[in-house]
């Protein structure tokens, strides 16, 4: 076995099975983990060994690959039980791609470090369909040697990978002040929008106008068309991942002693969204809130 | 004199000259005012006539711009000593480019529509680069007729005009809308930078990588690259400016019952700017505030 | 006629009709303005003359009392169509006890002195019943001898006076101040109680230990009461009444440049009531806001 | 040794040495713990019976007293090398009385559940002259016979005792709603103080204004009169420790899905406190952000 030719990847959910999906097409063969078995399967058998816990989805020396839902399922595949921890090995890499907080990748590139393997940060800017298309955007960062030999599956699983330096964390950093833009930008739409549905002005017109002009790029575009219309099923993103990320965010601003209101107020909004049974409506369901202090109905 | 190629203008701030310039250029005369009369020498002699007051520029059926830099500034050149407002007679149109409230639009069009008169409301987006390059975008909304009548106006002034129907007042609801999306982005912005720059993330890098990514546009782009270089002086756009924007903003959401956390935020933030003598710094320099109470010094 | 035994009383309204009959039977001679003449009548004949429009109320000379809902409507009286301000004369007091912007009692106050007679603020803390009960709290400031003049009159009306010198509109400072403390107990109250009620603490019961302990006082205590039992039927005092003098607090604040965060959240939270249709209900009922955005259903 | 005469008691900080004092003098003899042993030595030698270690102080079935500061070192005394948890065995009382999460308090009741003891809480509101001079208030909540059992200590500690019922728990989310509306009322006297001093009012005189009419109770009249004087030194309650505590509210809210905006706006001042080194000052200077908000120097 090439040991960067077989690949351990932990992790299948919305994000995690296109993107093995892409290895697999790319030529890697993979030893897959996740925690409910079935979605390994789906991922067809050629070049695919499924792992029954973790530690079997690595080789000493190997690289894997992780894109699980929270810090404390992550820290759990590393450390817990059948975690892959002491086997990655003197010299093998672990790959962490989902979001968690800078925190978490301080202490595990040091619990890493311990033990001669590498912790790499690459989290993610992409929707699944995104990562089914190989469009993510990846920000990486990690020990120079580790990053330089996980290059070449970053490039398979995205359009564009930037590089953030030696400090795993950093990586964190960017992801997380990332999706705090855009949940900024969503509060903001869904205000503007408000004001100008009571004020006889068609949100959808006025999106289209705004990310024509001043706000260009994704967020703008596609969200303000999805907050106008009023559609928040099926989710893209869960609102109670959105939430979640926020959470982070407001660690990292705590801990960094950096007051962030904007990310106190979405919070807020957040959280009203989740004691309102929204946690599984896209994260753009944030504008239900925004509407219901207005006294608008559901829609748009 | 052709009534559609004489045309009045009124206000020759950092906007209105370049603008006034470009009409010059484009082969119509002026009947030029301005309340500290330089500006108007500073146009040069061919085809401008300087007036004395208000009155003075407009002709009986003819159109006059106003780019003025308040509501009640406009109100004054209206309905005020030696204003236009009874001058400009049946048939005139008053093109009103300035940024002002949705309540100061409904005023005028319903005074100018008891003279025969009409109002057309076309505020812009873009600085002052932007309105010497001809690259504003307008927004423009009024009677059909005067509408119309306009169009090859602001054809000259701008890259892109944006029609939303006839009611003066949705092209002012419009401007306000996207000024507050820029001041919250500017915001989401110097917040996100502060994180970034607590945790050894430079801003620069990050504001980079997210106008290539998710922000596209100007705002983030051209925003992002002066907040994180820390430098707020000349001012582009004022924050006093910004400042009186948001009220605008917060105003027309009072009289229309919707609730925007996120201006109310914004509200304060400049508040404190203008409390700390930072009202002719560039509006950017919100990111002052931000820094201070992380803790940071006053550049980025 | 002895001038400082016939008062003039202008507004009859919840608080306004109390202190009126205060006043009779305290033997002092009315003449009484109130835009709807029904509540006139309902003073008495004894001690009383009905005034047909402001002007009629006031002898030149003078004192006269106002009541009166907003800044607009007190403007109104004075300088309006049949107002008093011309009338009232040389030595004439104007004693105004609503709750105003300090700008409008510097506005009245400039406006009076002009006409040789004198603008003293005195607005009142307390509701109708203790309108009633004589147990107001008035703040009193204006010139020192028009001051000492109505302070025979404020003995009648309230339990206590306090002074705060010769510029009316500091006592104006006062009232708005300690109604922006009031609301901001009320929305503390109603966000802890949802905290207790999730947390299988029963409101009331924290209600009656804060107010036994760290809370002394009425506001606490009544409004404790009031807001755990989720009953904001009948109003002692509107919800619309509190937005607005949220929002004379939020103008003076920016006028004075003075950022109030905890007043932009309470106008926020109020303007939603607005939207939602509670400005008839008790101010108290901004708890119904923060208990549906807590998920929980309309009571406590 | 009765095991209800000798007590052991852990924690002799600013509030714990003084309530330690206070059941010595009471009659109680102690076994006493403190990280650093000097604070054991001040009580004096007469009852006091110095602990290595926590496990030192208690005796199985007795009673032992933890005043800690934060949840991490109340757990590590329990449960930590040294702790007492296994030692207090089967019959034996922890009565936690230091502020911790409502989780904190559920997580060690269940510990000591499994063990055959029983975790009271009685979290207290008072700073230290009131620990000195008996005059806390005390909220209890645990099981029954427990809870009866500590009474006779809390009546010595304190003025009253106010029982919440069974679940431990209770008692502290009671603590942190009370600590939240207390630094609520923090921030809206530096709010409206501001508003005050820049309008022409003495904040002082306001504040006693305030406290002899709406708000009596010691926390608007002896924290109205501190931050109006400016002075925040020395700190009879930290700045750090009221944002851990706002910390804990917002965990709480957070778990328990209670949108509580103004916990969120405190959050951020206090932590710009901490970001512009001002932990150490009295809770009270979070006024210093609101004043240079608004321009104002540093004192009142």
């Amino acid at each position: 076995m090439d040991k960067d030719q077989t690949i351990g990847f932990i992790g299948l959910g919305q994000m995690g099975k296109p993107m093995a999906a892409n290895l697999l097409s790319a030529g890697y063969c993979l030893r897959a983990y996740n925690r409910s078995a079935g979605r390994v399967q789906e991922l067809g058998a050629a070049g695919v060994t499924p792992a029954a816990k973790p530690v079997e989805a690595v080789a000493s020396g190997g690289i894997v690959v992780t894109m699980i839902a929270n810090d404390q399922a992550l820290e759990e595949v590393v450390q817990g039980m059948g975690g892959f921890g002491e086997a990655l090995g003197e010299g093998g890499v672990h790959l962490s791609m989902s979001t968690v907080a800078p925190a978490t990748a301080r202490r595990l590139a040091a619990y890493h470090a311990d033990r001669g393997s590498a912790y790499v940060a690459a989290p993610v800017f992409g929707r699944p369909e995104a990562a089914a298309a190989r469009k993510l955007w990846i920000c990486v960062a990690g020990a120079p040697a580790a990053r330089s030999r996980v290059q070449p599956l970053l490039e398979v699983l995205g359009q564009q990978v930037y590089d953030f330096g030696d400090n795993p964390a950093s990586a964190n950093v960017v992801k997380l002040a990332g999706n705090f833009l855009i949940v900024t930008a969503l509060e903001a739409m869904a205000e503007s929008f408000a004001l100008a549905a009571k004020n006889g002005v068609d949100p959808a017109r006025f999106a289209t106008v705004m990310s024509e002009t001043l706000f260009g790029g994704p967020i703008y575009q596609n969200y303000g068309r999805l907050i106008a219309s009023g559609i928040y099923e099926p989710a893209g993103f869960k609102l109670s991942l959105g939430k979640k990320d926020i959470d982070l965010v407001q660690q990292t601003a705590n801990e960094s002693r950096v007051p962030m209101p904007l990310a106190s107020l979405l919070h807020d909004r957040l959280l009203s969204g989740l004691a309102r049974n929204r946690g599984d409506l896209d994260w753009t369901a944030l504008a239900l809130g925004v509407r219901e202090d207005a006294g608008l109905s559901g829609g748009s």
